[in-house]
């Protein structure tokens, strides 16, 4: 195995048995078939590309999941729909909240629209201003908080205590997860059985969702969560076997710049997950730059990593027919012409 | 109307019984539903991609037809297939031949190589590296001359004369406006009924093609043509009611800088098209930057135009479900970051 390949971390898959009931399994296959009954019709049900230079250029048959064309830019909006669904009455009533300025935000602020609640979003005072006009957009209320002085955890009880908000996190909960796991739910369903499914890693709540449906669907398969290199929390979580933390990670691909893995994500992932593989901000770069000249498709840094692990050789062994998720598309043009503009 | 509406030509379409047969008819709707066969499973069926943000936008139902995701990155794929796929063995044998240095020389390329045959394509020494290698890497022979001293038609003769290769055109020719016709088709049997179809202009073989198939399947159909301001070529022809020259157009959408329609594609579309739209740079860079940051896609300059003169409100009294054909996507990284620097 080359050492560029990604790291095997020792799924303890076929010992599920020994997990204890409703422990290591908080969400099911059952969950996520739920979760895309719930979000049919809100959700768009993404295309599956193929390139026949993509595969000639990697020796597979490569399905892309293309998630940059959901609603909101990004498969986020599965979680957020299923969660605020899920919410009674009474709770949809009040609203919800989240601590976001990225696509959870966005997502989570549709979500509530479209289910008749209100979102109340906390971010940042310096988020881009593209991110904060997007999500009031869809109409969520912004509360800000300077990140140096502010203290967002308070501002977050108090609006609670307040209005009675529910907050829903952005991967450390079930039906996020349930939700998040339904694009690899279509994606199987559309492609058969594949050998090995590549899904980003950030705070672990797509690749847990992801993990759950495929492994489920096709127990052979081959789990690669992909990281960058300077935000590896997961990769190193999972070598060490517990969950450790990483200095705030500097790179491109921003969905991913995450200390430490959920709780509740890294105990699905620890289980289902094979291996992670780890791509530099320059093979991010090349991916999007592929994405952009040769499937005509835009992704953002973290839409492209598993793109970048399959074009940068990081994947030891790769089998025949493997899916990619490409997580999102949402990049302004500026910050586009900014990452890409020595390319 | 407002004056900077599309400007209505005057379609004699309803005259039609009064034109000569076998004259004014050279391509018809058989024609296209005959390519379309030819050319099933070597061409792609492209997706039709629906944005909520665009309709709110520009207040209709809109569908683009996606030939950016088409082989070869453009539409031109099915004109070239459709015509090499109709020559003799004992033409292909010898094989075909173009002048072009842009999608239609790496189409010619492709469908060459796919039936049997090969391509030489003539094109200016100085042609963006870029294109040439994209045509090389289809398996043509280039044969170059210089822009300013050579004689290209002499070449073209030389080489037909030499090898016998059949010379095949980007527009003026029955069975390149046939294949071109099929995107059309394939929107129209995919959407049902539309009130307006938006074409790019550049020698008029899209248009022919899409608005015979059009017209044909929805006899009360606007046939609207877009042209860059620049390159009014087509405009000011229809509204002269003969072919009239533009001086060499300055513009970005370098797939419509043509100084004159073709006499073929303009005796269909002066038949055919309701009005044709013009748009300036600004307006096609305003509508790339929409494709993508909103719809996550790829275009290029001349692939954005219709889009551009629904953005722009260049379309009066728009009509409720409107069809763009978005030609092509054709557009490398560095040349990307060069249009749209300014961004």
């Amino acid at each position: 195995m080359s050492d560029r390949a990604d790291t095997p971390v020792g799924t303890t898959r076929g010992e599920a048995a020994a997990v204890p009931e409703g422990d290591g399994h908080p969400v099911t296959l059952q969950d996520v078939r739920d979760a895309a009954r719930r979000i049919a019709g809100a959700v768009h049900r993404t295309p599956v590309l193929r390139s026949r230079t993509l595969d000639a250029l990697v020796g597979a048959e490569v399905f892309l999941k293309c998630e940059n064309f959901q609603r909101i830019g990004a498969f986020k909006i599965r979680g957020a729909y299923n969660a605020v669904s899920r919410l009674s009455p009474e709770q949809r009533a009040r609203g919800v909240a989240a601590f976001s300025s990225g696509n959870h935000a966005q997502a989570l602020a549709l979500a509530a629209r479209e289910l008749g609640s209100s979102a109340v979003i906390v971010m940042p005072e310096d988020a881009p201003s593209s991110k904060r006009d997007a999500t009031v957009g869809y109409g969520a209320e912004i509360v800000t908080y300077d990140r140096y002085t502010g203290d967002r955890e308070a501002i977050g009880a108090r609006l609670a205590a307040e209005r009675g908000l529910t907050l829903i996190p952005p991967y450390e909960h079930p039906d996020i997860i349930a939700g998040q796991g339904t694009a690899a739910l279509e994606l199987i369903e559309e492609t058969g059985p594949l050998d090995a499914l590549l899904t980003p890693i950030g705070g672990g709540g797509l690749m847990a969702g992801s993990a759950t449906v495929a492994t489920a669907l096709v127990p052979g398969i081959r789990m690669i969560g992909v990281e960058p290199e300077t935000g590896d929390d997961h990769h190193r979580s999972l070598a060490a076997g517990h969950r450790v933390a990483v200095p705030v990670p500097r790179t491109i691909a921003d969905g991913q710049a995450i200390e430490t893995p959920g709780e509740l994500t890294f105990s699905i992932n620890r289980r289902l997950l094979d291996s992670v593989a780890l791509v530099s901000d320059d093979e991010i770069r090349a991916a999007m730059r592929f994405a952009f000249e040769r499937l005509k498709i835009v992704t953002e840094p973290s839409g492209a990593t598993g793109l970048a692990a399959l074009l940068a050789g990081k994947v030891s062994s790769l089998p025949r027919r493997v899916g990619v998720v490409i997580s999102g598309g949402n990049i302004g043009l500026p910050r586009f012409l900014e990452v890409m503009g020595g390319a």
